[in-house]
């Protein structure tokens, strides 16, 4: 588990893209993002305010969290410098970059004469089990999509919000890396090993009270051929009481196979449901996430009351509009 | 890959289930097999002349191939300075022991003094690639079970060797540390990361002769909770033109999960080619193998033909039968 609250650490990011982890902190854990640290150039602003490594530590922050991703995958001299000046101030350090800070020997060693500690998230440190497919007390929902980068982890976290301030007991369990970093724990499940994925998910959604919703983070799809197994694995580990189907709607073939295209959501429900019923028999799907990002509003309205009537299940974009009616959905759920 | 020949290993086996590994490797790859290697107390024989490590070399071998399984999981000090021995003799060692033959320092010395090799045959060594779905040539065929460990190596491999014997090019493309321990290379899929998992299976079946059949060892079970995501994996990266179903008769409930009663095998035919149709359309269950080693001949002959009469699939055991019928249904493909 990462220790909260953070330092985001904006670098050099040649525009706001690129600092679209530290963005996610900022939106979903506000209360968790105190200051921004940026260097000359940084073309992002998370507009919160900008500090030194010690106000950020006398604010009380207590890891820096790279929130950028890094030019040309090298983690810079600049880089290397303020990381180092960030341990020696007593902050861990929190990236999800492909360049792990394990392999960086001077962050190492500093580290450990500061006695502070780097989190690669994106490297599984924990001994995960083997599933073992028991019911587990409590309810969890999960996002299964058309396709990967469907917008599954902001789905997650919206509902996630919705339910909060419906009074509803909910929790984001992260999957992949930027939920992790938002969250400050989760599963990488990408980078689990294939005969401990299930496992993984079901160590990270355990007992809970019986009106808690776990809200588990989807990746991939089973439809996509090169990380299906991937979704499958969460979806029996998961073991879900309710599923929401995830759509980009100008998407023309699946993420990286130009070869695919996509199924629909029809062909996702159906196949998602009977997968999930081989665990919990009792699962249903409760609604349905778009993501309008490419139309304009008009376009998005229609698209949406289409889909509704279609479907028959509650259709919502949640940038747009919110997950409350996808959390109403739940609640009715019992 | 492992330099054949071998010689077997069967250390202090106590009883011949122990040395399953050497038993495959003498029934499937009896030309890999020069020699057996006995110590004191070993109750297994795989009819093979016994050798020193000086006789087997002199005789060919490259390998020293561990076909036992070690008691309590440990690497015995007699053992070690029978490995230690062997180095020095020139021999590389192959084992799919849990515990690592990497993670015993003084192997790893002598092996490196002498310019040998540690095959840890659990462990994946190769980086592989992401699955780009994309169609390749030559043909595949893979074995899907009802749930684990009900035969599908040994249908891959007797169906390799119907192939053979009717002279239809198939090579068995080993997924599990046994096969890859009787074959010389392959893939660990189970411990292979999670976005890699299709990628491997793509990498292990690449282009080849439009008549050649890779005859791929299937894995797990799409309706078993803790692996059904590593089969899938293996669909969608397999691309298969043919599926054989496996299934084994007596088995009440999935293995390791007392919860969970099997599927049909008409469940698993319909989901199995739904899975595999997303990237191979033109897919087909070609037929049906299964493990009848619990029941005697006249119930299993019975079983068979009542399977074979519902399925309308040539249904056979392997093991009782040989594969020749599911050969012809795959020669019949085309």
């Amino acid at each position: 588990m990462i220790e909260t609250p953070y330092l985001l650490f904006l670098g050099d990011a040649p525009d706001p893209l690129a600092a679209k982890v530290a963005q996610g902190i900022r939106d979903w854990r506000p209360d968790y993002s105190i200051g921004q640290l940026r260097l000359d150039g940084c073309k992002a602003d998370m507009r919160l305010p900008d500090m030194t490594l010690e106000e950020a530590r006398d604010a009380g922050a207590k890891t820096l969290v790279i929130g950028v991703a890094n030019r040309g995958g090298i983690i810079s001299e600049t880089w290397r410098s303020v990381l180092g000046d960030a341990l020696r101030a007593g902050f861990d350090i929190a990236s999800g970059l492909h360049n792990l800070l394990r392999d960086e020997p001077e962050l190492v060693r500093i580290a450990r004469e500061e006695g502070r500690t780097l989190h690669d998230v994106r490297v599984p440190t924990v001994k995960y089990p083997i599933a073992n497919g028991e019911k587990r007390k409590g309810k969890r929902v999960l996002a299964v999509g058309t396709d990967c980068s469907v917008g599954k982890m902001y789905t997650g976290l919206a509902l996630e919000k919705a339910m909060s301030e419906k009074g509803m007991k909910a929790t984001f369990r992260a999957t992949g890396q930027t939920g992790i970093l938002i969250t400050g724990e989760g599963v990488p499940l990408d980078a689990v090993i294939a005969d401990f994925m299930a496992g993984s998910v079901e160590w990270l959604t355990p007992d809970n009270d019986d009106d808690h919703w776990d809200v588990i983070e989807g990746q991939g799809s089973l439809f996509h051929a090169s990380y299906s197994g991937v979704t499958l694995a969460l979806i029996h580990g998961g073991q879900p009481d309710a599923l929401v189907l995830c759509h980009e709607p100008t998407r023309t073939h699946m993420r990286g196979l130009p070869g695919y295209g996509l199924p629909t959501l029809e062909e996702v429900r159906d196949l998602s449901l009977q997968m999930a019923r081989r665990v919990n028999e009792g699962c249903e799907v409760v609604g349905i996430s778009i993501n309008t990002y490419g139309m304009d509003q008009a376009a998005a309205d229609a698209y949406l009351a289409e889909v509704e009537d279609r479907m028959g299940l509650p259709t919502v974009d949640p940038f747009r509009q919110g997950a409350g009616r996808l959390a109403d959905a739940l609640k009715a759920l019992g």
